[in-house]
């Protein structure tokens, strides 16, 4: 199957969720959650979709890369990763998809899928509790393989989570402090909430895993996180759902990530949809990325092959990008591949 | 009846004069007025929400604020609101809402709406006396719980229109300076005109009861209205109503507010659709903010109850959006809300 | 008849030239030449109406300002008029505005117009000897009251031009320097050419009566006009009919009238299409303006009387918005009523 | 023929490859590759000609050039041109142009289409050694008067096609070193790759001929290609076909040229759509411009004639546009024929 198929096929059965537009910029599913929109207006998703548009990008072809030794290759918490592109956490099925899927074939799909192309899945946590168990089960059948990204329940119930994480052997452990506000997570009797320094600190120090914290957006919050002794932030609007207007990740990466990267490694996600936004995130300063709604996306249409063909399609893509730029490994991607950065985008 | 049963409703109601758009930014009711929309070409209109579009929200959520100890109460001419959310003053149902409403009708559903969300109430001033009397009749029967704003008129007419505000025991009064140009009064026999700072003064001086200066838009008024002894301003340009090409109160609030904020309180309105542009404001500046359109369709659709529909659903999307900012309660709405406001918005 | 009843006959007798749109801005006759568009793609017409719109205006009202005391006279050239707001020179009714008036109707129909609303009519010059001599002869015929503009041709041709013009007792006498490339000048034998510091000026010296450069859209042309002796200069891209892609008037209007204006008149054109943009326009350094596209609507729909009621309104949308920006008279108009002044558009 | 129907013929012969848009800006036909579209989302397509729209251009009209003596004349590689504007090298009729003309075809029209406007073909390399092979044949034809450009293929290989350049006698020969990681190249058994500093210095040490680098979109590589020996660069992004998101040739343009061009020459493409653009583009820094898409359309509407009306076209644009901005000859053409250039392109 190629993408075009994939495409349409997923087209058909994420009816009524998704429109697998062209272009995916929420504009079309504006305020549609359930289902794969931003919340509100959508104007937070739209700024990440706008924020990486914004980013020009410098060609150069005087140097003596050549595409076979083009290396995008990435070692992440002791595991060599094929290329620096993970697969986000996501949950919520029946609701968010329409039920195109079970929330055991989405997990078993993002995860399998990751693997088959060298990389890692982040699986999530939700209201119902076969959200994380889905996804922590299939980690386990790959012997650790995937990262679990925990709620931001209360303390006692992530040290919990976090030791179901460790005994499945996952390489590392999250959460997405940023779905603080969920209300579902409330009516489910799960209750979320921020977390202060104090208890992230708790927490980062129950696991014995390389800990994650996902959802940083200022430049105070990362270095809270570093504080806390996260091994890694995510640079993360979480899609554009948990709060409208706020900046596009993009926006915020290079000043975020020149504060704390000597301390921590630095993922950021937010509208990437092509090897060329995976390079703009590295150029801008993240060390990796996550992919969201391409991968539902390719689940829908092809399971686990989909996954696959997702994210090799966007490694490919990137190793042209990286030719095309004059980098011959991610090391090499720096802020002089980027061009034209808008004020808004400032270059730390 | 929820808001989309009540924005249907409302749809057929003001027929004609308002399509409740999905987006409420005065592009579809340019040039209608009377009707719903702003001046001339709709310009000013629709910078009050462009501006307001502009400004970019930092979220946060690393801190110990939780969603029940979010307090958006506020302390206002020595009332307790539940929220920074006040009614604007709006008049001429007959011609602007094509008789969806008696000018009673709006006047009880706006005063009594708003008390029943725990807040206050404008009431306005038009070329009809029906128009004054309404809304100070309804702010009579409350005990005063609500506030008259009088047109510009000749200033032994405020005097008067002062004096049975007092009596009707109102909160406060005020005056929409920025109604000076407004030619239906003129034709009514009933003029209207800009004041110099020695009438506002006089105004002022007449009343015992706070005022405030609603349709300030530049620093040097906003310290006349200040040294004129006013208790409060208004960033306001009358919802794009009363001169085109204005900025949008958004655009201009900042600068204000840094100067005169120590000395008065400072309200502001112009495109303000949602709790998140209500925490916007307060960043930039604001102690509350009014909202006029929004509440019109709510009282079309649903009368009184409508109105409270809408001033508390602003209310719960501002303590989530204070939650998703780190904001325990108004006073710490702080300028490091607001990130990646363009330059035509200088924070203070 | 009223503006609407004026744009819909207008509409009619102008098909296929002029569709009068809501919104004049040179979008839908992009490159209409003959007709009433822009040259090319129509961006020097579309830069004009942009930058007059990214001017934002300051609303003011705590001043003792009356509408009845607001004062737009002006005195030009000797003579009072009753608002800064003349006629543009136009030709070529038969191609341009597709026959719908004869060079004469079109004649009779602005210079008059303009006197009944108290003002001034520029009359033009073009290919067939019939366009300045019609202008020429309707100024003749009200005692002088009028300004023709010579196209820049020949020098010799010129002097007989300017001495038709003074025979006439013509108010002022000017050419339209930009028009310098028009080719069917050179088809009709009639050959224009742009014009070296000294023939300007002794064209300058020929005349006897007050000179006007127009067309001059950068600082050191409008030197080169002030040096030669002109008493005034027009700033105008010609309505974007000359060069395509040049800046809108609006945008280089402050620098050019900061070196300029204390030796001479600062006239401008481009893009005015209401009362407050004559305001932006002041406010930017104008003295007065010229409007162009709208008269020949005006005069399409209603003759003589439809230019004085288009000058009328916008003399009347002037003094509201004089008085909601705090000026009483022109020479109040200064640069602090622009507020949100783009970059572009730097204030002197 | 004129432009029109030339156009309308086009339309119909390049069916399902250009629409031939009404303005050529890579929107409808974004990602169409094979066809006429840029890469990916086309964005690099667009940048190069948004960046150009940016550039504002001064109108001057008092000074001494007459249209009869405005001088487009240029001297490159010992051969006196016309005008600044030569046919950018375009293969792949066949797959790009739905075989609307035969790769002979092509060759033919543009090479001699070319020479009759006064001017010069760039001729094209590709996967089937009938590429370049045509466009040799017909500059040999033409004793010489053409530039083939040859593909970075091996080191060896080029310098074979040095060689049968230098012995049809052709003007000068190039590379497209942008071309470094096409594909259908690979496929073809004929790989091609980036070249180092040091590989394009033997390359150009063993050319005979003036030797250009096309492709260069910084001021570092724009150096390397001069440290190396090259006669000139074309700044270029292959007409947004080898990398999306690069920046508007327009957009750097300047600050290479600024560097480079005391020694060297510097050609520009990107967007080229008018004589307006073509000044706009010397007035950035380029000694001459190249022309792709225009062309092509002219071929498939009207064979070589409709190159050279095209071509002629463009230079009659350029005179008329040089005229109406002062400039007598191209070296009169500097960067203060632009105004209003936005930040992102920087003069030198």
């Amino acid at each position: 199957m190629d993408l075009k198929e994939l495409r349409q096929r997923a087209r058909e059965k994420l009816k009524g969720c998704c429109r697998v537009c062209p272009e995916c910029n929420g504009r079309a599913c504006a305020g549609e959650m359930p289902g794969m929109g931003g919340i509100g207006t959508g104007a937070a998703f739209r700024h990440n979709v706008e924020a990486l548009a914004a980013v020009h990008v410098n060609l150069r072809t005087l140097h003596g890369i050549r595409i076979d030794s083009v290396d995008t290759r990435l070692n992440l918490f002791g595991r060599e990763l094929s290329c620096p592109i993970l697969a986000a956490p996501m949950t919520g099925m029946a609701f968010n998809a329409g039920g195109a899927l079970t929330e055991e074939e989405w997990a078993g799909a993002v995860v399998k899928g990751a693997l088959a192309a060298g990389t890692l899945a982040m699986t999530g946590d939700g209201p119902d509790p076969v959200m994380y168990r889905s996804g922590l089960a299939e980690i386990g059948h790959r012997g650790g393989l995937g990262i679990p990204i925990i709620k931001p329940r209360a303390n006692e119930e992530v040290y919990r989570y976090i030791d179901l994480a460790q005994e499945a052997g996952a390489a590392a452990v999250g959460m997405d402090i940023d779905a603080a506000g969920i209300i579902p997570m409330a009516r489910a009797g799960q209750p979320v909430s921020p977390k202060t320094p104090g208890e992230l600190r708790e927490i980062i120090a129950h696991s014995a895993l390389p800990f994650i914290v996902k959802g940083i957006m200022t430049v105070d919050e990362a270095e809270i996180a570093a504080e806390a002794g996260a091994a890694a932030i995510v640079v993360s609007n979480h899609g554009g759902r948990v709060l409208d207007h706020t900046p596009g990740s993009a926006e915020v990466l290079t000043k975020i990530s020149a504060k704390v990267r000597d301390h921590m490694i630095v993922l950021a996600d937010g509208g990437v949809r092509s090897g060329l936004d995976v390079l703009k995130m590295l150029a801008l300063g993240a060390d990796a990325v996550l992919i969201g709604r391409p991968l539902l996306i390719g689940a829908a249409g092809a399971g686990e092959e989909g996954v696959t063909l997702v994210l090799k399609t966007l490694g490919k893509e990137l190793k042209e990008a990286m030719l095309m730029t004059g980098c011959a490994g991610l090391s090499g991607i720096k802020a002089d591949v980027a061009a034209g950065v808008p004020a808004a985008v400032q270059l730390g």
